[in-house]
């Protein structure tokens, strides 16, 4: 997409081992709208350590961070937000004058979905993964009241410590008896592919189920999602987490608040196939 | 200036104490023109150590090297091309896959010039300066034949090891008789100003001389060049140096070589002032 680019244009990025083509496209969308003289610009990185060196050299502004850095950048930052300690998971660095402060917008965009879409914390839940996301949906989701839940996660070591560490059960896979809510916090479902293998549920349980939450943003519509649709469940997609984190990135990374319809239209634009 | 941005976009980046916005529209103007998928962008750094690591871990292609960092990098880069072997100052550095190799393009551009504009060897000349700059003019001088030459420094340290290591004579202040070729090699005139404070050199030296080259580059018209010009001297442009230069970069990034045309073409639009 089309940017705007001189000496005083304030960089930010984002580090992955394979980069999307989202936060590109949503934050320059919003630079553009709001005439902020930014550009975002997504990486890989071949050494996290020498990577965030530049960082606070170059005075990069902001930088997201996806797998999987996710903890290994922790002790190369100055501070850590609230919204980091409890779970040890970062996704945004912000970079004042070489000073970076570590924050998770994905924790905070959950405890937002959670609560817009009224989910019950009564209700039973099986939470698919142990990596990065997981843990920032585990604690929101202790934060927002529900305790009887299961860590579904193939990793026993990293299972049973997420679990333990919010007070949920731990299973190796999908328990066959349901639970009320769903959510995915594994990379099933990236692919697009509309085969069971790539459901990060069996179809009984999401049919057992009333609320589906799946935290893979692209495609918005994943096996999941598609599954859940199809029996009639109610939803929350990967992409309100993207769009929603990506927003509390930028207000971090510019100090400005875009309104509900530019937010609305960058979340549209960010999902759009590159010009 | 617009450019494009996505996640496969190849960086490109200079370094600065304090950046201009001509690389940023030279580079940006021949992407654009040839549809290449690279985007330029001038810095500042905190500190070049951590600066030429991030350039490396996040494979950032190509780095411009302007003052004072164009001799620190020296150590910190895998390899030394034969155009910074005999001057030891830095210019350009080129990223293959985290290999980083250093050229001086000043250099180059500079025996580019003295052979288009006929510059008899045998002329006696005055090169004012004793920094990176000026290392490359000496090195191209000898390089191109010239042997009775004065370098003008008030600092003798650094004025007489120039001078040594080409054959060269050294002064602290530009000699009362007059030389054929007068270089400056020094920042003085890019204030722009055409009080006689800011020339380089007394007019009545100036009036001695046939030929004149300055490698300030902004302004194109110094008070150097200005007087050189009304007195009718033969004159050779910073920006002429710069364009060459940055034309031998955008090749060692891009493997691209632009036409006579459209070289010139991004040599007058990146001298245009920001839109």
């Amino acid at each position: 997409m089309q940017v705007n680019v001189n000496k005083e244009t304030t960089l930010c990025i984002s580090l992955a081992a394979k980069p999307s083509n989202f936060g590109t496209r949503f934050h320059n969308y919003l630079y553009r709208e709001l005439k902020l003289n930014f550009l975002y610009k997504a990486f890989k990185t071949s050494d996290i350590n020498s990577t965030i060196g530049g960082i606070r050299s170059l005075g990069i502004r902001g930088c997201g961070v996806s797998m999987p850095y996710k903890e290994a950048v922790i002790p190369l930052v100055d501070e850590l937000d609230s919204s980091v300690q409890g779970i040890q998971s970062v996704n945004t660095i912000v970079n004042t004058d070489g000073y970076l402060k570590a924050y998770n917008t994905d924790y905070l965009a959950i405890a937002t979905l959670l609560k817009e879409h009224h989910v019950d914390p009564h209700f039973t839940f099986y939470l698919q993964g142990a990596g990065g996301m997981a843990k920032a949906v585990a604690s929101a989701l202790r934060d927002a009241g529900f305790t009887q839940g299961t860590i579904v996660a193939r990793n026993e070591q990293k299972g049973r410590a997420l679990a333990e560490q919010y007070g949920f059960a731990w299973a190796a896979q999908t328990p066959v008896e349901g639970a009320q809510l769903l959510i995915n916090a594994t990379p099933l479902g990236m692919q697009g592919s509309d085969t069971e293998q790539q459901c990060a549920f069996p179809t009984a349980t999401i049919a057992d189920a009333q609320v589906i939450f799946d935290v893979v943003a692209m495609p918005e519509l994943t096996p999941l999602i598609t599954q859940a649709k199809a029996l009639g469940k109610s939803v929350i997609t990967g992409a309100s987490v993207f769009a929603l984190q990506a927003l509390a990135q930028f207000e971090l990374y510019t100090g400005v608040r875009p309104d509900s319809e530019l937010f609305q239209q960058a979340a549209a634009f960010s999902r759009l196939p590159e010009e």
